[in-house]
C-alpha cells in the first residue's frame, strides 16, 4: 500500500464514525481499517507535519483498545498525546486527516474540548500514569465500575513523573491498565537502565523473573507483536475489567507501515511536510539556524577544552544533533533521556565537579525543572550553562508554548538569565557563561540569525549592565533579546514622526541597571519595555516597580497571561498591542 | 547509655577532628564513639530541634563510610540532608552538637561552605543520586579516579526526580554506588510499590530474583543490618573502587538508640526541642493552628460529601494528619509518598472524575510541581484545590524558604490563588475552592489564626474582586493575605500621623481589580503594597505595571530576590524595610 490518498479509496473508515463502529469490523475489516488508517495519518503528517513513528506504531492497540473497551465510559489516557491519532479518527474526528478544514480544526493533541472520548490536553510526557491514577480513584471513591487506560511509550517511562506514577498505580489496588508501548526508541534511542530491563524482557519473551514492574506489584502482561490486532485484543480482553493495576508490555514497530517511517525511527518521530512518494521534506528547513550555530560552537569548543559537556533530556535531534554530530561529540555528550530534572541537577553536580556543562532545553520543557533550578543548581550557585530554544510567544500548541520561561527562570535567586539580541551576541555570551565560574547562567536562545548592530561585549561579569545602543530623549526601548528587532522598528518610526527615543539593550533579564534606569529620569519621561513572553512576573513589571514612586511612566508591552492554542502569531502580536505602529500610538498619548 | 550529655563524657569524639581519626579506631572504638555520636546527636535535636530519628539510624553506617572511605577525594553526597548529622560531627563539626555557639553556626543540612568533606547544600528530597551523576561523570571526564556515593533513604526513592538518576545511574558505566538506607519508614509510612519490592528483597535476604535494582543493571549488595559496623564496613570494602554502578540495600533501624524514637518513629523523625528522659517537647506547639482547622473542615466535609479527597504528598504529620487522623480520613486521604508532580497531576484528575480534591503542600514543595501545575492542573482548567502551607519571608534554613510560591504560581494562566487574611476567610474560600467547578484554585493558608476584621464572602466566583476594608484617601494599603495585620497596622499609624489611609484587602494574588485600582486614581496619590513573599514576579509588580501610564506613584514591599539562611525574621524585615515605621517614612516622603 502506498499510502497515497485518492477519492473514495476509505472503504472502511468512510463508516467509522465512533468506536461502536469499530466493534462492528470483523479481524479482516479490522486490518483494512488499520491500512487507512495509516493513509490518513500520513495524509495529514505529509500536509501539515506532525508525529509520524509514534502514531504509525500503534494503530492496530488503538483499533483493539476501541474494540474491547468503551469509551468515554472506559477512559483512556494518552501520554504526551504522542500516539494519539489512530484514537482521534475512530472517535469521530477523521476529518482532521483527510481534509484541510479538519486539519484546521483538529489539533495533533488530545483535547476534551474535540471529543467526549479524550479527558485531558496533553502535550508533555510523562503524565499518563499519574493522571490515570487520579480518574482510577474519582471512580473507586464515587462507586463506579470502569476502566482505566494509560498508553505510554518506552521513551516516556524515563520521566520522573511516569516514576512516581508506576509507583502509585502499582499500590491502587484496583482497576488500571498502563500499556507500556516498548518500540525501542524514545525520540532518539532510549537511554537509562529502564531499557535494560525492557530488552531483557523482550528477549525472554516477558518472562524474564526480573521484571521491574513484577517488582512493583503490577500484574504482567507481555505482547511480543503488538502490531498484531488479534494478539492485542486477547491480551486487553484478558484483562479488561480486571480489580488489579495491570502492566501490558507490547512490543511494537514504531513507523511501521512505511518505510522511511521504519528505516530511519528518529527522523521520522516527528516531520515537517514531506512528499509521501520520496519521503522529502516540502518545505525549506534550511538556512543559518542557532542548532547548527551552537552546535558547531561547542563541538569546536570540545575539541580544546574536554571538561565542556553537552546535555539533552531525549531531544538531541531538536537540537540539531543528528547522530553523526552525537558520535562527534562522543562522551562530552549526555543524553539523560526524558528526565529533565536529572538533566539540571546533572549540570549542577558537573560543574561542582570541575566541568562545563551546557544543558540545551526547550522553553516549554524548562518548565520540568522548578525546582531543580532553584534547590539543585542556583542555591548551590554552581557555574552550569542552560540554553532556552523557543522561548517566545508563539502560534505552538497550547502544551508547547514558549512565553513563561523568563516569569518561571529569571525570579530565582543567584541565576543570571540572558537575553541575547543577535548572533554576535548569543556566541559571547555562551563563551563567557561556559567560562566563567560565579553562576549558574541561562542564555535565551534568539529567534532571528542577524548580526550585531552595536559592538558586543566579551565579558558579562559586570552583572545587569544594559547597553545603550541609541541614545535619545524623551522616550526609552527596552527591548529584551528577540524582541530587540521590534525596538529597532518602534525607535525608527517615532523618529519618522519627530520622536528622538533611546534605544536600550537590557541583555540582562534577571536583574536591573539601577545606575542606568537613575540616569534616564534626567531627560526621558517614558521607558517602553518590549519582551517576548509573557508579561506577568516577567521583565517589564520589574521596571515599573522601580520606577513606582518616580514621575517617569512605564509601559510594558508582553503576551498577556493566558494559555493560547496554535493562534496566529501577528493575531497574537495585534491582540498584545505588539505592533509597531500600537506600540507608536501608545507612546504618542502617553508623552504628548 | 541515657544519652544525657554530661562534662567530659565524650571519650572517643574528642579525639575525632577528621575522617582520618575515624581510620584509627578499632571495631570496638567505633561501637563506643557510635553512643557518644547519638548523644551528641539527641543532645542538639533537644535543644534546638531538628531530624531525630533518620540520623540514629546512620550513625553505625555513616562511621564504616568514612573508615573505609577518604572525603573530601571521595565524595558522599546525602539525600535530602536528613541523615547528615553522624558525618557531621565526624568531619570536624562536633562543636555543631555540643555547644550553643557550635549549633547557631552549624546547619541541619550538608553545606559546603561548612566544610570540604559537604559538596551541595540539599534540603529537599530526591536530589542526590542525580547529584552523585554529576559528580561521577565530572570525575570521569577529568580523568580522576575516587569514589562517588549517594546515601538516600528509602522514603526519598519515590520522588521523580530520584528515579530519573536511578535509571541514569545504572547505565554510567563507572564508578558510583547508592546506598538505598531502608529503615521501612519514610516521613509517615512508605507508599507504593517501590516498597512491595523492598520488602520482598529484605525477606529473602536480597536473594529474590525480582529486584527492581537489578533490573535496572545495578549491581546489588544487600545488608540484613546496616547498625552493624562491621556489615557495613564489609560491604563498603567490597565495592570500593568498583568500576561499575552498584547498589547497597541496607536495613537500618530508625531511631536506633533511643527508645521513643524507636518506638514513634513518625513522630520521631523530626521533632520540636524535647527532654531527653521523658521524649516530652519543652516548648508549647499547641493552641489553635491552621493544622487542626483544616483538618476539622475536612473531616466533617468528608462526612457529608464522599467526593472531597485530600491528598499529602509523604508529609501528613506536617499538616497535623496524625495516624488517627488519617485514620479517620480513610480512603478519602491519599498520601502518594513523596512525589508531589504526582500529587498534582492526581489532584487534577481526581476533580476531572468528578472528585473534590484538596492537596496539603509547603510552599517550598509546592516548587517541585510548576510543570503540574501548568500543564495537569491548569491547562485542563480542573476544579482542584491547592492549600500552600508556610508561604511566607521566614527564618528557615535556604533549602525551606517559602517566599517564592506567588512569583512561582500566581503567573500560570487558569490557576486563582487566593490570599486569605483570617481564619474565617480562609474557611470560606476553603469552601468556595472545593464546591466551585471552573478553576483550578489555590489558597495560601494565612499565618496567624485570628478573627475576621471585616465581612468575609462567602462567594469569590467573581475573580480578583478586592476588598476595601477601610476607606480614606491620598494613599491606598493593599495588604495581601498574611500581610493584612502589617497592613493594618501601618493605616493606623498613618492614621495617628494625619494621614487618612484606604486599606484593601486584595484577596486575589493572581490577578488585578482593575474596577477598584482605576477607581483609586481619583482621590489616592500612593499604592502601597504589601506581600509575604518575594517581590520580583509578586504580586506588588503588577499593580507598578498597572499604574505604569498614569501618575499614581506605587511603593512596593516584600522581600529582596535572595536566598537567605537561618537569618532570623526580624532581621529579615528590617532588611526589606517591612516594619510599621520604615514603610511609614517612606509613605510620607512620597505623599508630602
Amino acid at each position: 500500500m502506498n499510502h497515497i490518498l485518492t477519492e473514495g479509496k476509505l472503504t472502511y473508515l468512510e463508516h467509522i464514525n465512533s468506536p461502536e463502529d469499530v466493534k462492528k469490523l470483523s479481524e479482516q475489516e479490522m486490518k483494512l481499517a488499520a491500512d487507512e488508517i495509516r493513509t490518513a495519518i500520513l495524509n495529514r503528517d505529509s500536509k501539515i507535519g506532525g508525529h509520524v513513528g509514534p502514531n504509525l506504531g500503534v494503530v492496530e492497540a488503538t483499533i483493539a483498545l476501541h474494540y474491547v473497551f468503551d469509551t468515554p465510559k472506559d477512559k483512556i489516557v494518552y501520554d504526551v498525546s504522542h500516539q494519539c491519532y489512530p484514537h482521534k479518527i475512530l472517535t469521530g474526528r477523521r476529518d482532521g486527516f483527510l481534509t484541510d478544514e479538519g486539519m484546521a480544526k483538529i489539533s495533533g493533541y488530545t483535547n476534551q474540548d474535540e471529543s467526549e472520548h479524550d479527558f485531558f490536553k496533553i502535550g508533555h510526557t510523562s503524565t499518563s500514569i499519574s493522571l490515570a491514577c487520579g480518574l482510577a480513584k474519582a471512580r473507586d471513591l464515587k462507586g463506579e465500575k470502569h476502566n482505566v487506560i494509560a498508553l505510554i511509550g518506552d521513551g516516556s517511562i524515563s520521566g520522573g513523573e511516569a516514576l512516581e506514577g508506576f509507583s502509585n498505580a502499582a499500590v491502587l489496588g484496583s482497576n488500571i491498565i498502563i500499556i507500556v508501548n516498548d518500540n525501542e526508541m524514545s525520540i532518539a534511542e532510549n537511554q537509562g537502565g529502564l531499557y535494560t530491563n525492557l530488552r531483557l524482557l523482550r528477549e525472554t519473551d516477558g518472562q524474564a523473573e526480573c521484571n521491574m514492574f513484577k517488582a512493583l506489584g503490577f500484574d504482567y502482561h507481555y505482547v511480543a507483536d503488538g502490531n498484531s490486532i488479534s494478539q492485542m485484543i486477547d491480551v486487553l480482553q484478558k484483562v479488561k475489567d480486571t480489580n488489579k493495576p495491570v502492566v501490558i508490555h507490547m512490543h511494537t514497530l514504531k513507523g511501521k507501515g512505511y518505510k522511511y517511517a521504519e528505516e530511519n525511527q528518529e527522523k521520522w518521530h516527528w516531520n515537517v511536510p514531506f512528499d509521501l512518494e520520496s519521503g522529502e521534506a516540502t518545505i525549506d528547513m534550511y538556512g543559518e539556524n542557532y542548532n547548527d550555530i551552537t552546535y558547531n560552537f561547542l563541538n569546536d569548543k570540545i575539541k580544546k577544552d574536554k571538561d565542556v559537556v553537552v546535555l539533552t533530556a531525549g531531544t538531541p535531534g531538536a537540537f540539531g544533533m543528528t547522530p553523526e554530530r552525537r558520535k562527534e561529540l562522543g562522551k562530552n555528550l549526555v543524553d539523560v533521556g526524558i528526565a529533565e530534572e536529572h538533566a539540571v541537577a546533572m549540570s549542577s553536580a558537573l560543574a561542582k565537579g570541575g566541568c562545563k556543562p551546557v544543558f540545551c532545553v526547550w522553553s516549554s520543557f524548562l518548565q520540568r525543572t522548578y525546582d531543580q533550578l532553584s534547590q539543585d543548581l542556583a542555591i548551590n550557585n554552581n557555574p552550569a550553562v542552560i540554553l532556552v530554544y523557543a522561548g517566545a510567544i508563539s502560534s505552538m500548541d497550547v502544551t508547547h508554548l514558549g512565553c513563561f520561561d523568563i516569569a518561571m527562570a529569571s525570579n530565582i535567586p543567584n541565576i543570571v538569565y540572558l537575553a541575547p539580541t543577535n548572533k554576535d551576541e548569543y556566541l559571547a555570551m555562551l563563551e563567557w557563561g561556559i567560562e566563567q565560574q560565579s553562576h549558574p547562567v541561562i542564555i535565551r536562545v534568539p529567534q532571528q540569525v542577524n548580526a550585531a548592530v552595536a559592538p558586543v561585549a566579551q565579558d558579562y561579569g559586570e552583572l545587569n549592565k544594559y547597553q545603550v545602543v541609541r541614545q535619545g530623549k524623551d522616550v526609552a526601548v527596552l527591548a529584551l533579546g528577540s524582541f530587540f528587532g521590534l525596538g529597532e522598528e518602534v525607535v525608527a518610526q517615532l523618529k519618522e514622526q519627530g520622536i528622538d527615543a533611546t534605544l536600550i539593550n537590557p541583555r540582562y533579564v534577571s536583574g536591573l541597571d539601577g545606575k542606568l534606569l537613575n540616569d534616564l529620569k534626567a531627560n526621558h519621561k517614558l521607558v517602553v519595555t518590549l519582551e517576548n513572553g509573557v508579561l506577568n512576573g516577567g521583565f517589564g513589571e520589574k521596571i515599573a516597580r522601580f520606577y513606582g514612586a518616580d514621575d517617569m511612566k512605564v509601559l510594558c508591552y508582553g503576551a498577556r497571561k493566558e494559555f493560547t492554542d496554535r493562534v496566529p502569531l501577528a493575531e497574537l502580536y495585534q491582540r498584545y498591542r505588539l505592533t509597531v505602529p500600537q506600540i507608536v500610538d501608545d507612546v504618542k498619548r502617553v508623552i504628548l
